[in-house]
């Protein structure tokens, strides 16, 4: 009886509609500053964000007593997407890896990658995607010089005079990535992901990462924070946002923690 | 006063002693059997069993009141790992890469990865561990059947013959991947992680792991149950399990979900 007769009147049941969009590459403080009076406690629908492995999700939440519909969630949604564009990568069940195997299929385009301080993290991530084997054919854990050198042909030469963490590095493995793997895109990472490794010009958490792909190139220093699984966490996840942006037609916006 | 008058009336301080040790390739219900008497809820020291991806942990635990010596420890562990062995992989803060990576590096040896379904997953574990680059050179993720041909050797006429999960082509990508790697030891994974891709012969949840090394080449077929990601955690910590028993002198003892 209480539950027929007694809650219905203590709290009306209440139509609740939610949205969450991802993005990727702006710190919490930053979406919530370009957010400003979106987040006013006060208005409707709610809006906050959450944070979790470096995606910044905004929530969107409407709620309306029974009988009468909830406040319209695609207007604020509008908004939102303009303010924070392009760093929305999706909504509610979209993952970073899994757009992207999305518009590489879309596009009917391949992956290779070469990892060095992730070591085959990136690799990992993309092939959580079920499906992914249509547009990833694979890669190289050169986690090693040697193998840096002899499977995806970076010059001995270069890793000599700018180190194995450097642009020039990053560069050529990827360029080796792609012509050894035949993909349309390759991403490389080599790093110092720590906790030893760093030194006072490239402390730990230096991590360059390196896309190549059709009539593109874009080469990125980024200086991560944190500890080792953090930072080798952020370099494949922001690995995955450099292609988003090309795959999205968008020329490379800055990325968070990315040292101009 | 409460603090330091009442409360330590109420309930005596004690003093607690525990030790974790963690087993791979048993089930929990497996080890709960070989413990039997050990998990007797009227004995001390304690001993209780946890499981995380698939690592099964015995809690022994011990408790005296204060002034009184906790009962000990030792002699209990003695026993659980003479009852579990050589399913123990180490103790408290160990972890099965962490201990993989040691061994190695106490015969100075090295250790190359080629992996399929798991796309760079057991790298990425082995990578975790701080200073896992004395021991590791890299590996190749040859997701598409073309890398495995051309990085790693395989020949055409053993994936058209066998397919690509098989014995023979596991046991050619990890003799390809320590020949072009250089390394002493060399782990290859290739399997059907799922949702799609399995058949009446090989279903999903099929894996074939080989291990090679000095003198020695284990190749070992599994059938893994569960959703992707956990297909391929399994995969990935077996194959460390693989390892570990070689590099701790062990012939290799059957492990979870093998088929015989």
């Amino acid at each position: 009886m209480f539950e027929s007769q007694v809650r219905p009147r203590l709290r009306p049941a209440r139509e609740v509609r939610t949205r969450a969009l991802h993005t990727f590459g702006l710190g919490e403080s930053e979406v919530a500053e370009r957010l400003g009076d979106l987040m006013a406690r006060t208005r409707m629908p709610v809006v906050g964000t959450t944070v979790a492995s470096g995606v910044v999700t905004v929530r969107i939440r409407s709620e309306g007593l029974t009988g009468e519909p909830s406040p319209a969630i695609d207007p604020t949604e509008a908004i939102i997407r303009e303010r924070l564009d392009p760093y929305v990568l999706g909504a509610d069940t979209d993952t970073l890896a899994g757009v992207v195997v999305g518009l590489l299929r879309a596009r009917a385009q391949t992956l290779a990658v070469v990892e060095s301080c992730t070591g085959g993290l990136l690799g990992a991530m993309i092939t959580e995607v079920a499906g992914s084997s249509d547009v990833f054919a694979g890669g190289w854990i050169t986690y090693s010089n040697q193998l840096k050198m002899s499977q995806v042909s970076v010059p001995r030469d270069t890793i000599d005079r700018f180190g194995a963490v450097s642009r020039q590095t990053a560069e050529a493995m990827a360029r080796g990535g792609a012509q050894r793997a035949g993909t349309d895109w390759a991403i490389s990472i080599t790093g110092i992901a720590g906790p030893s490794g760093g030194s006072a010009d490239k402390p730990v958490g230096t991590v360059w990462i390196a896309l190549v792909g059709p009539g593109t190139a874009d080469t990125r220093q980024f200086r991560f924070s944190g500890e080792r699984q953090n930072i080798r966490d952020w370099s494949a996840r922001t690995g995955l946002a450099m292609l988003r942006f090309r795959l999205a037609g968008r020329e490379g916006p800055p990325l968070l923690r990315q040292v101009e």
